[in-house]
């Protein structure tokens, strides 16, 4: 009676690790997230029984019942992975499917998994840390839910650092706001990355004084801080690669991400 | 003539990508810092040279020496590995090598791998983002090099969110300070995991007025905030697990991480 809770990474399959590809192998019942690309899934034992309970636009599948649902079908024995997007404990939700788990008794195994947070921005050239440039990168996300604490953008502002932010794009006008309210510099450059590290990726930048007029669309990884001017790979590559691909140049790599 | 900076995750070799272990396999040469780990060093292709670049106190290898000999080993034309602890880009001087290889014209491959930042708190039950609790998280280094940005730690406090600061052992007391001097609360929960996804795996837990006088041996993982209380799992285990270990109480965890 155990439930795997397992990061699935950005998005490349190759982005799992060894311990979650191997789980999945294994598993008679996978309750994945939406953002799970095909690609990861169909790693999965080809008996298991995979569940959606993506929390699409207007098909919300609360949380409460995704923890009955991991506990009800732990109860019945079987091997029960539950796959999300990124890493588990990265704005996944992943503390409190644990602690339900926990709650009720039911044994259970977290399995980190690549965040976008950090892989987004590779995949498009970009060193959320950077010797010289940036000391420090913060992920946050756009996205508020109720009872979430605040999180300070002026503060965040003045720290120094990289700024990560996920689920972001409906909000990125306020955060812009926030962070031009805050101090940094009207051209502090921006980086939103879609789709990240699969065949559809796509990368747009601009200035922050821009983001609100900038077409991109959800869901998107913005990193905003100085190493997002960076570009050390081609873009539009399922993995980062060198010399030989055409250089995205920041002054003229404005296309939108608007699919 | 291509070179793979390649994060090694954590510690645990399960931790590894799917496409690390395949380029591991694969490698003629295999590139390494001293925190990779003998488990994950052991997936490497029998006949491939492995050549330690550790950054050892008192034998330091200059980061230029490194990216010289990666561009070096790539102009033979064998298949070269750069193997780096955790993920090449969150403080791994990953930029710096893929910038040298760009300039050189060699073409490289960036695999990310498994941060601690995020591993080590997840394998010490402490999620470092929860629902309620934290809806950010800065991931900070302590060890301030030549060149290198300041973080305005008193800005940091204000944010909200939990902080993840990677070798800061040594300049723990200064940090705290900083930080309550910005208005955390003496209180606030801290957590240093050592050794984290390995069966070495150790984790002392005080309050942040207490962390100048904790004894902490480095590396360690230091986080910083209310989820730093949690423990959604045992620990001193290679992976997190639930109810069937021996909880580890906040209150009397105070066991300190010094071998």
């Amino acid at each position: 009676m155990t439930v795997a809770l397992v990061g699935a990474g950005p998005g490349d399959p190759d982005l799992l690790t060894v311990r979650a590809a191997r789980l999945l192998a294994a598993a008679e019942v996978v309750v994945h997230d939406a953002l799970v690309g095909d690609g990861v899934l169909a790693l999965a034992s080809p008996g298991a029984e995979l569940i959606d309970v993506g929390k699409r636009p207007g098909r919300p599948v609360p949380q409460e019942l995704i923890s009955t649902l991991l506990v009800d079908l732990a109860r019945t024995g079987r091997r029960v992975v539950r796959l999300k997007g990124g890493d588990p404990y990265v704005f996944g939700r992943g503390g409190e499917e644990a602690q339900a788990l926990l709650d009720a008794g039911v044994a259970f195994e977290v399995v980190p998994g690549i965040t976008s947070a950090v892989a987004a921005p590779a995949a498009a050239g970009i060193p959320v840390t950077h010797r010289g440039v940036s000391a420090a990168v913060t992920v946050v996300t756009g996205h508020r839910r109720r009872g979430e604490p605040d999180v300070d953008w002026r503060a965040l502002a003045n720290v120094g650092g990289t700024i990560v932010v996920l689920m972001g794009v409906a909000q990125r006008a306020t955060i812009a706001h926030e962070l031009l309210a805050g101090g940094l510099a009207p051209s502090t450059p921006v980086a939103a990355v879609r789709s990240a590290t699969t065949p559809d990726q796509l990368v747009a930048r601009c200035r922050l004084d821009e983001v609100a007029t900038t077409p991109i669309e959800a869901p998107a990884v913005i990193v905003i801080g100085a190493v997002a001017a960076m570009g050390l790979s081609g873009h539009g590559v399922a993995r980062v690669r060198g010399a030989h691909d055409d250089m995205e140049a920041p002054h003229d790599a404005r296309a939108a991400v608007d699919g």
